[in-house]
């Protein structure tokens, strides 16, 4: 649906794809921006990774997927070797007696974006341009591999200090994502993950194509309208298509750290043209429903309810979001590959404990500008 | 230092190893009736597993260590369908390419000692003569193979439903002992384990030799003397050396489960030559301390304390300790392994929270009687 348009990833597309992953992360996924300062130094000046459409992959391709496991806050506060996921995977090339030959991106949204960009520097190897959320999402069990029936295991994770742990014969991604991370927990809160290993035919079977060219050129339409002192909040919208919500101003915020997700819900008062009206976002880690002052559902998830900083566009993720900061609250339409009947039950507003908001996809096309 | 008496494990010799276990349980290990009764149905009246003597063992034998993992009572609760710790070494020799030769036992206080037998008939292999610990204890790095330096990986976990979970790369056992305990309680509570993978070299320098023949000749000697209507309390020091330290009447239980042990202490009031006397245990799943009214600690861990049934030699397991049984406590010396200043800094009375209780070595052989 994306065509592949940027063909590798350096330092200064490192740049965009953080702001583009940062804005689908839709307040969650991790800030990107500690990945993207260890990676740019790895890749000096000169590295870049190379990008493989899915429709390129070669057919004895055994790509593997990988990212980080663990809460943000953590990933700030104990800062890991950069080497976790790497070793992650190559834990599960030697228990799978198979080498990859690419690195898949799980989840486009948040800090997760960098990571395979990474790894596949480390290990020399091109990576994907697709992930399995379009966005992102709180566990595992949530993506498109997972939905589309690719089997959750044999998985890896690794820590710091190159302990590893491989699961296999788990047939439901539920319970790999229980185990995984009550071992991340032991591991101090923050491991690096590898799963699962595909064939370039689940790829194209069961992966969103182009979702990693898309963030970096979303990145880039945001540091260009800045440039040139455009909007950028419009720039957005030109690359990912859907619409601005709302404007206005936060004004209350109830966060509270539940089974460690950050639950909670956030009111904005509004400005402009939306002055007079209110909003209100639920939210797990992720923002999942936004309504008006009526009531009425003007956005949820999977649609992606996107928060960011009005005048320069930048994400604004749920552990920042604070009294008085000036947002522009973005709906933009989810994956066609989300909005099946089969994902909904995975992932739709029932799914996230909001069994009374009926899901009526926003009108849009995932990474398509409105006409 | 003790002799390999039986050749072989039947249905018989799995009744008088279940009393044995018990016994050489010190109130701790999980009762091992339950897998009795499942073992010997799988033997019938035919089936039996050869015993191999530590000696004996071949140079390139290839002995993976198994057992259960998880809370006793959940083991009688949620029954397993007897083949986790099959897989769990299954799953091990996958991983490491290599097939084992001889099954070892890491534990031969309580249940662990019955299912390492299951393993062994269920794939045609010999069971060791030897154990890690000699006795039970609560964590996975308090026996003899971590303490002498065998690597606790590469390790398997497996549960009721075929999952593996191996860990590998792990250097430091109280690791893993962390990480496999939380994926056991996400298991549901219980799972088997296979680790480590030795050499003939690596059993002969660190397993405690001979501690499943004696277990079945503590266990005989308990039946024998019931059968001829002489005391099986003497029976058994009979076999293992040690003393008799107290008996009477168990008066008052305290008991409460900590971090997923169940921790407290017990006291009787004395009988017979007792009479007037009290004495105080302290446990935790084990018995670790046993105190008489004066304060003067008359047995200390690793020294085995062990409550048996007065008139039976039915051991007393922490989990049915209450009011009004007839006790006999018997004190026998610790395996010479467990007595050395290395060994006490994983399980000495410290190690359990009591820095101040000096350890004196009971006088006495472990399995030697007192001339």
């Amino acid at each position: 649906m994306v065509e592949t348009a940027t063909r590798s990833v350096d330092s200064d597309t490192l740049e965009a794809l953080s702001i583009g992953a940062g804005i689908l992360g839709t307040g969650g996924g991790g800030n990107p921006f500690l990945g993207k300062i260890t990676t740019q130094r790895l890749l000096g000046g000169e590295g870049s990774v190379p990008i493989v459409a899915v429709e390129d992959l070669s057919e004895d391709a055994v790509v593997i997927a990988t990212g980080g496991m663990g809460s943000p806050t953590i990933g700030i506060e104990r800062m890991g070797d950069g080497a976790e996921s790497l070793r992650a995977v190559q834990a599960l090339e030697r228990y799978t007696g198979r080498a990859a030959t690419h690195i898949a991106i799980g989840e486009i949204g948040g800090s997760n974006a960098i990571v395979p960009v990474r790894v596949a520097y480390q290990m020399g190897l091109p990576v994907v341009d697709a992930d399995a959320m379009g966005r992102a999402f709180p566990e595992h069990q949530m993506d498109t591999f997972t939905i589309y029936g690719i089997p959750p295991t044999p998985a890896a994770l690794s820590d710091i200090r190159g302990h590893s742990v491989i699961f296999d014969e788990i047939g439901v991604a539920n319970d790999l994502e229980r185990y995984a991370r009550a071992v991340t927990i032991q591991m101090g809160g923050a491991a690096g993950y590898a799963f699962p290993v595909m064939s370039a035919d689940d790829m194209r079977r069961t992966a969103i194509p182009g979702t990693l060219s898309l963030a970096i050129r979303l990145g880039e339409a945001v540091l260009g309208a800045r440039a040139a002192h455009r909007d950028p909040v419009a720039a957005s919208l030109a690359v990912m298509g859907g619409q601005r919500l709302f404007t206005g101003k936060i004004t209350d915020v109830d966060r509270r750290l539940v089974g460690g997700f950050a639950r909670g819900a956030l009111r904005m008062d509004g400005a402009d043209a939306d002055s007079g009206r209110r909003l209100h976002i639920a939210f797990q880690n992720e923002n999942l429903v936004a309504r008006d002052e009526g009531g009425t559902v003007l956005c949820a998830v999977p649609d992606l309810i996107c928060i960011v900083d009005t005048e320069t566009g930048e994400p604004i993720t749920t552990e920042v979001l604070r009294y008085g900061l000036r947002a522009t609250v973005l709906g933009i339409p989810a994956p066609a590959m989300l909005r099946t009947p089969l994902a909904l039950t995975y992932i739709g507003p029932a799914a996230f404990g909001y069994p009374d908001v009926e899901y009526i996809p926003m009108i849009g096309t995932y990474g398509v500008a409105n006409a």
